[in-house]
Parts: C-alpha cells; sequence; structure tokens
C-alpha cells in the first residue's frame, strides 16, 4: 500500500497547540493525527487512524488467540440495568445521562458490567455453557471532570472491556490469568515499557484486582516499586509489613506528661527531648486523626484512625481501604458534638471510651510504646504500650507510603513512579450475578450462581501512552508494530528522476507487502525530513543527492543511524529490516 | 480459521421473537445474529458481527479503492456546529440531545456535514489542497419516533457517511459520479438486487441526488419502476411528461353551469353526463386543493394546487415540492378568514383574484379544456381553457403517481415496487461550505467557495437488508462475501470417527484459508441441520454415514442441492466452490 503525501489529508503544525501540555498530545497534535472536537473529544486524521487500528487489531488477536468472543453493544443503554446494580447513581454526574423523545432515560455506557451479565442470562443456561469469556472493542463515554492531555483522558474513547463468567472460584482464577497472560502479550507486542501493579477496585466491587501502567513522567497514576525486585502497586494497595511483636513486661509503665504548646508532633518532639533524658522522634509518636464515613443507606459515623506521628494519613489509602463507604474529614461540628475529643490531644481512651471505633497502623502491634494524646488539654502520655494500655479495634494501612519504605516482599525499599493506566483486570465475583441472579443449572440440578471477571484496555489511550514513551525533540517514534507505515519514502529533490525513482521504490517497497508513506510533495527537503521525523514511521529511505552514484539512505528514526544502501538492495534491505 | 459451535456464544430460537415483524428481523435474532437492547437498539453476537464486519471490509475496500479517506469524528458533539447551520432547531425530537457536567449542549451525531466542513476548513487553505474525499465508518444516532424491523431501523446504527470538497461544479460531478461508481461496485459485491432511484433531498438542501434502494417487499420505501427500461425514482422525483400544449381557436367558450348537489368529483361528473349532450371523465375536471406553507422565519401562506380531479394530491410529493418550506392543510379558520373561497367550488378565478399563488399539475397546458369550481356554491364552470380563461402562475408536479402512468422517459409504463434505503448520494453545494466561510485561495488569490457532495451507506441496515433478499422459510442465506463462514462443517453423529474426520477436515479447509464453523456439538443430526439451514453458511459438509464408505456430502444452502464427494477430494472441491 503506498500514501502519497501530496494528496494525504495531512498538514503538519510547527507550533505546539496551546492547549497542549503533555508530549504526547503535543506531538499527536502537531504531526496530525488527532484533532480537538470538544473538551475530551477528538477526531482521528488518516495516520491516527491507521495507529489506532494497528493497535485494536493487536488487541483483537490476542483476546481471540485464548478464546474471548467478539460481540458488541449499543452505547446508548437504557437506565434499567445500571439502576438494578446502583450504578445509576453511583456514578453520580461521571456518565453522561440523556432521555429519549418520549422521556425514557439512557446513558451512554461507561463500562458494560450489566449487559454483558444479562445477555449470558438471555443465551446460557446450563453448566455445560460455561465457561465463556466474552469482549468488545467500543466506543465509551465519561462525563471526566476534567478531561485532559488529549486522547490521554477523554470523555469518548475507545476501550476493550471483556468479561469471564465462570461457574467456580478456580475458574474465575484461570481466566483471570488467561486476561493476564494475554495483557502480557499485548503490551509486549506494542513495545511498551509497563508495570502490573497491585490496585483496589474503584466503584466496582470485588476482590483481585490488578492494573498495568504505561511508565510515564506525565502519567496520572502514581504507584511504588522495588529497588530490588519486580514489585509494584498502587500506593493503596502496598501493604506495610508489620513488625515482630515485642515483650510488655520491659515497658515501663505509661505516664502522663504536661505538654504545653504542644500542638504538633514537632513542638511535642522538641518538648519531650527538652525535658525528658530520653530522645524521641516524630514516628515514636502515634497520631490518632479523627474522619467520618458512611456507609449506603446508613448515617454518617466516626472513626479514629492511628498512625505513627512522622506519617499523614493518606487520603487515597483511607478511602480505598474504607470503600464502598463514603470518607470524609471531620470538622468543628463533629468536635463541637463531641466534646471529650480534646483536639491536638486526642488519646485511645476517649476515643474506644466513647464508642468510636478505633483502627491502628500495622506497626501498632503488642509491646509497641507511644507516645500519644491524653485526652486533657496540652498532656500527652508516654509509653503508652498496645496490647497493655489499649487495644486497638482494628488494623487499617493507610499511613502515606514512602520512598525508602521496605518493599512489602521484603526485597529492597520502593521508589516512587508515575504510570498512564493502560490496562485492568479485575476479579468481580458474583456482584453482578447476584444483581440479575445469574444461575447456571448444575449437574444436580441445583443453582449456580455465576462468577464474573472484568477486564479492560483502553485501546485509544494506548495510542498516546506508546506516544509518551517514544518521542523526542524531533518529533513521534513509532514502535514498528502500530507505525501507520513500515518505511517512509522521501523525495529529497524537485529533480523528475528523483521523484520517478521515490515511486518506483514505493512501489517495489508496496509489492512486497510493506506499507509505504511516499513524499512525492512539491516541497523543499528540509520540510519533508522535518516531517518525517515529526511523524515518526521507524524507517526513512532518502531518495536524494546519492541516487546518481547508485545509493540511497536509509535511516533509523529511532536511533538515527543513517546507512547508503546500493540502489539495487534496497527493497531487500528494507524488507529484512521492516520482517526484523 | 475454525469456530467451534461447541464453545460459540450462539444459541439459536426454534419461535420467532414476539416483537419481530420482518422476515430479517426474526431470521438474524432466531440465528443467534444479534439481540434487542433497547428499542432500536441491538447487541451484534459474534456471527452477526462478522457479517457486519465484512461488510464494513467490502465498504472501505471501494472508499479506498477511489481515493477517498478514512478519518474518524466523535459521536458526542457540541452543539454550536448545528446551531450555525441551524439543524440543531431543525432535527427536532430526531436526534439525541444532552447536556454534560457543566451544563453544556451536546447531541449524538445523526450526520456530520458539519464537523466534516470544519475540518478540512481547519486543515486546508490553498486550491492546490483540493479535491479531497474524506469518509468514515462510525456509528450514528437518531431519535427514530418509531424504530422498527431490527437493525433495519434502529437508534444506534453504523453509517460509512463521506464528504466530498470541490473547487468547482465540474469536480462535484466528478466526485459524485465517483461515489455512484464505488456504491454500484460495493453493493454488487453484496450481492443485493437494488435500484438507483432519482430522490429528493430530505432535511439537507441542494441539487442532484439518488438513492440506493435495495428492492424487498417489506422496505418502508416505495418507488416506482418502468416496466420496459431501467428508470426507477421515489415517487417524490418522478417527473409527468407534459402533453403538447392544443389551440385555443378551437375550443368553445366557457360556461358557468348550475350542479347542485355536487360537492364530490363523482358527483360532479355524473351530473354532467346526465345533463349535459357530453361525457365527462374525472381526468376532465380540476380540483384546487388550498394547502399553507410556511418559509423558515416567515408567515403562514395560502397556496392552491391544481390537479386532474382523477387524482389525489400526494402530500409526500407536495411536501418535496416545496422544500424547504413547511406545508399544512388548510382547515376551517383558514376558511373562515377567506370567505371569497367557496369550500367544494373554489375556481381559479377567485385564487388568483385574491392574490393567492395559483400552481397546476403539469398536465394543465395550453388549450386545455376543464370543469372546475366557479367560485359560488352549487356552481362549476365548463370548458374553461388553460391559456386563455385562466393562467396558473406556475407548474407543480404532486398529483398522485399511479401504477399504469407513463414513464417519464417515454418507455413503458411505471409499477409500484417497495425498497430498502442502503445509500444516498447527494449534491450538497455550497450550503454547509457557505455556514462556515470554507474557501481555498485561488490561483489569482482569491477566495473560491468550496462545493460539497454527501454520501452515506447504512452499513449495519445491509446486513439486515441482505437477509431480506436471502432468506427460505429454513433460515438464512448468505451471500458468499458476507457470509460469517465459508463453510458450515456439521458432524453427523456421535461416533468419534466422525467427530475425528469433522475436525481433520475443518483443519485442512482452515489451513487453506476458509473461514469454517464446525458444528462439533453432541446434539443430534436433526438439530445441527436445522441450525446449520439457519445460520445460513452459503456451503455446508455434512460429515455422516457415507464416510465409512469414502464421502461426505457437500450442500449448497441457496439451492439445497446435494453432491456426494470423496474424502480425498472435498478440500479441494470445497476450495474450489469457495473461491469461484
Amino acid at each position: 500500500m503506498i500514501t502519497r503525501m501530496s494528496s494525504l489529508f495531512l498538514r503538519t503544525l510547527r507550533e505546539d497547540p496551546a492547549d497542549a501540555e503533555v508530549p504526547s498530545h503535543k506531538l499527536l497534535v502537531r504531526a496530525g493525527y488527532v484533532r480537538r472536537v470538544a473538551p475530551g473529544g477528538y477526531s482521528w486524521l488518516p495516520l491516527g487512524l491507521r495507529v489506532l487500528r494497528n493497535i485494536e487489531a493487536v488487541v483483537r488477536e490476542e483476546m481471540d488467540a485464548f478464546g474471548a468472543q467478539e460481540i458488541q453493544f449499543p452505547a446508548l443503554l437504557p437506565k434499567e440495568p445500571y439502576e438494578a446494580t446502583n450504578r445509576w447513581e453511583e456514578y453520580g454526574p461521571n456518565i453522561f445521562r440523556l432521555k429519549d423523545r418520549k422521556g425514557a432515560d439512557y446513558l451512554l455506557g461507561p463500562t458494560h458490567e450489566e449487559l454483558f451479565t444479562l445477555t449470558v442470562k438471555g443465551e446460557y443456561s446450563s453448566y455445560k455453557d460455561y465457561p465463556v469469556t466474552l469482549y468488545q472493542i467500543q466506543t465509551k463515554y465519561r462525563d471526566e471532570a476534567r478531561p485532559r492531555a488529549g486522547i490521554l483522558r477523554g470523555r469518548e474513547f475507545l476501550m476493550k472491556d471483556s468479561y469471564s463468567f465462570d461457574l467456580t472460584d478456580e475458574g474465575l482464577s484461570q481466566s483471570y490469568q488467561d486476561h493476564r497472560d494475554a495483557y502480557i502479550r499485548i503490551f509486549d507486542r506494542l513495545g511498551l515499557e509497563y508495570v502490573i501493579v497491585s490496585a483496589t477496585s474503584g466503584a466496582m466491587g470485588g476482590s483481585a484486582s490488578e492494573e498495568f501502567l504505561a511508565v510515564a513522567e506525565t502519567g496520572e497514576d502514581t504507584f511504588v516499586r522495588s529497588t530490588e525486585s519486580g514489585y509494584a502497586a498502587n500506593v493503596e494497595a502496598v501493604t506495610t509489613p508489620v513488625p515482630p511483636a515485642q515483650s510488655i513486661d520491659d515497658k515501663p509503665a505509661a505516664q502522663v506528661h504536661h505538654t504545653p504548646n504542644t500542638p504538633t508532633i514537632e513542638t511535642l518532639v522538641d518538648f519531650l527531648n527538652a525535658n525528658t533524658d530520653r530522645k524521641f522522634t516524630a514516628a515514636d509518636t502515634l497520631k490518632n486523626v479523627l474522619v467520618k464515613l458512611k456507609h449506603p443507606g446508613k448515617d454518617w459515623e466516626l472513626l479514629a484512625v492511628a498512625v505513627p506521628g512522622d506519617r499523614e494519613v493518606d487520603f487515597k489509602r483511607l478511602e480505598a481501604a474504607l470503600e464502598p463507604a463514603e470518607v470524609a474529614m471531620v470538622d468543628e461540628t463533629d468536635f463541637a458534638k463531641n466534646p471529650f475529643l480534646v483536639k491536638g490531644y486526642i488519646g485511645p481512651g476517649a476515643i474506644q471510651g466513647n464508642g468510636i471505633r478505633y483502627l491502628a497502623d500495622p506497626r501498632v502491634v503488642t509491646g509497641t510504646a507511644w507516645v500519644t494524646g491524653a485526652d486533657k488539654a496540652d498532656h500527652h502520655v508516654v509509653d503508652l504500650v498496645a496490647g497493655r494500655d489499649f487495644t486497638p479495634d482494628g488494623v487499617i494501612d493507610v499511613a502515606e507510603v514512602r520512598e525508602g519504605d521496605a518493599s512489602p516482599d521484603g526485597k529492597g525499599v520502593l521508589v516512587a513512579a508515575r504510570g498512564i493506566e493502560i490496562g485492568h483486570i479485575f476479579q468481580l465475583g458474583r456482584k453482578y450475578a447476584d444483581a440479575f441472579s445469574l444461575d447456571a443449572l448444575g449437574p444436580d440440578s441445583k443453582p449456580v450462581r455465576i462468577t464474573m471477571g472484568s477486564y479492560g484496555i483502553g485501546v485509544s489511550r494506548l495510542v498516546a501512552a506508546i506516544a509518551e514513551q517514544s518521542y523526542d525533540e524531533r518529533g513521534l517514534i513509532w514502535p514498528r508494530n502500530v507505525a501507520p507505515a513500515d518505511v517512509h519514502v522521501v523525495v529529497a529533490g524537485k529533480d523528475e528522476t528523483l521523484l520517478r525513482a521515490g515511486e518506483d521504490f514505493a512501489k517495489q517497497l508496496s509489492d512486497s507487502g510493506l506499507k509505504v508513506l511516499l513524499d512525492d510533495r512539491k516541497a523543499s527537503p528540509g520540510v519533508k525530513f522535518a516531517d518525517a521525523e515529526l511523524v515518526g514511521v521507524p524507517t526513512i529511505l532518502v531518495v536524494g543527492r546519492g541516487l546518481k552514484d547508485g545509493v540511497v539512505e536509509v535511516k533509523d528514526r529511532k536511533s538515527g543511524e543513517r546507512q547508503d544502501v546500493p540502489v539495487a538492495e534496497v527493497v531487500e534491505h528494507l524488507v529484512r529490516v521492516v520482517r526484523g
């Protein structure tokens, strides 16, 4: 296939678009791959659409390869199934809702658990029908509060979503593993650098869940990885290693100190170090943070969270830990209603003594001694020992994770990184099967409740994610499997001989099965070279001055390496370069 | 590729779905190709999606072949461009409208003229850039008042829409012709029986326009075709042959008759035939029909339309003829306001004498004599001669078209038929270029206003249109180019030898590049045969009792023809059958 730039619907831009901040957004617009139509809504121009389709094809191949079956749902969906699972409400302002001419409620599907569940229920009835995995590659909609970074976070985007339906938990584990393996093959084929992080579930509820993050400074997701192992996780999913319990017997008795003017951990530590003969650090103090939470359909209730004083409570980790409850910080009204809470000096006594649930950091193991509030203004207690002087109602792992923390797998320490979520695999369990009574009739004629998995890949986002990992100051650099063409033939000069030679090379390459982008425009060589670098086809063939000496130049876009190749050998050479 | 029915997500139904009326709807649901999700919203199950993709591929190939370039727009579109062309209003309740979380107005795109125009304007500026033709194959939305017939008229559907941009009218003609030729190739390749009818433009405004209609009894579009030529047209586009003018000199003078109790044409003709010595027919009378019309932004005005008394005014033709004005019938209030109009006895005198515009059927040529109202209750005038006693203000061709009417091309007579609109090609002209000032800078540095064409193919509707033309009482019969598989291998028996042979044939066929649907289920041969007929793959290979004698049966789904083929030859035989 030959695409001639003389007629291609492509106009590159020399300037970055004003609204673009991240490299992929700037370059995809400048190179004429996408154009903005509305906030979070982009059109795909010819080269962009090709890259998108190439990615789509890789995803489809790998899904089909493990037996997933492609179907397609409408994007415009009736409200009822989403009401049945309460997601019509739960999505809040994050989905697009509309009414039809008769006033019936619809939404633009953000994800299709409900429809897939209902469809399987409609077709299948016997245990012999299962397992089955269905998928679609389909346009999805989310009314993002802040669409950003071009196609990286749009409001209309292309997604592969799949759903597995199994009779048993073991079956679900297998389906999950099948997807995990397929995703690894997909992202490897796309040439991405990525990590697989343990994740929490977001709004979907359920158990095992991992995210595939393309490593990129501009990514919205932060994660931590070990300096010495393959461990990687969202901060929400990091588990703090639990230290061994200590002996209680050798601990001094708890003692209340008058600690005037110590409203902060720092002032408290300074005061104690100045006024006692011991040396304390912030890590020796226990900070009791009051929050409130609300389970669906219930009233707000208070919760106290204890974390070592050298760490803040990470609100994202807190939300994830308490899901599906809603969480909020307490305010003055809450303190006013609960006068036993002495702000700045709260201790376990007032908390537990007044029936407030008290959850502590995993570091608060039996035998650890803490400095904490004495439930009285300007007073703290020293040597309050867990398991002796107080016993939290449970453990909650929500303290901030820091670079340098030990990796949960015991190997190395954690460092922070950023990534773009490109895939998510998730064991839903029976939530949706319960909502719609999806049962199979078992061999004993008894119903078996189906268990499900849900798996997504952001297909259009991948275009941006790949671009984020593969560019330089001159433009895009596409991995071979996704590039809009195999070879970019640049006719570098206005001489008719050069043009004829370029056409001839293009034809021979095309006949050999390669996709060729042929720059047959009347523009100057400089303009053409700049456009070739910007557009980012991995191999560039320059038909220029050398032709009269029987050579053309083959340039590798990524390395910048140039090589003169004899005219007679160039087609064979390029076929070898492209096919690997 | 082998698809095993033992694991295929397919459950056929023995009964027609309750809501299905047309054959394609019944069969596509029964054969497990589509499932209803909402009114006018369907999901595509695996086999249905394959047929859809096969059709899409043919459309794409033929569009690419003549240089059209594929791009893709969002379906969720901002209001502003549609306001600029007034279509936000004009579409009325026929589009889906919604607001985002910030209250901004959006619509789900029913067609994309505005966006294509703006995009070309954004990229191109010089006359050297043109012509260009862009297309997309994209999900479209219309809030149909009456979605019907499954995917034949849905509210969410897949459409190929393309737009040509030319500097000159000749260029537009060429682009139009290119599309026309491509459409012919597409519909021929899809094995459709279709006609190309002259059409009016619907809500789009402009000039030349043709529709491609798949001939089908269940079609919503009526059209007429000549018994003796290839002429075919929508009734809106039929032009009545104009008879030659007659001499005025030999006509008797007009004479008013007292015609009591003749409120209808029939009673009038009977009265005249009984009370004069001449023989009149309804075709000798001239019926003056009052209607009212409203041009955008203006007040309603009256219009009188004269048609021969043996024909009704065809409201669809009337609307098409008066477009873009809105048309309505007059009511009692209108008569009350215009007392000179004597209901049942209206003549040209009162009409034209009171400043009402008067348009007449093409048959009302100079010298024709008519019986018509005398503007006085119970009175008619006979021998009122056109060009002598009255002269209409113009011609309007809106009388009903009847079977037996002469074909406008002079060959044969017209007969009525029904069809499904599968394609529409349309010379838009400069309407959208004017709305958005789409100009190219000409060679003389003066702006040249671009002229556009708009061209659509209902890709998902084609699945139904093809099915409507190709089925029998046992099921679907796919044309080879769109079938979900090339060969349906039926293992007719539970014997392990048969299954192994079936698997082996499937593998050999697949290795030869054919797509195989392999019925490896444990079901009875009867169930499998019935499913094979229902599913409609064009060639069925039955691996059954003959195997022990070294033969298998090859069955043609369409003709029902069966042939025993020696096992050693069957793969070669089938490759030949499939490849043609």
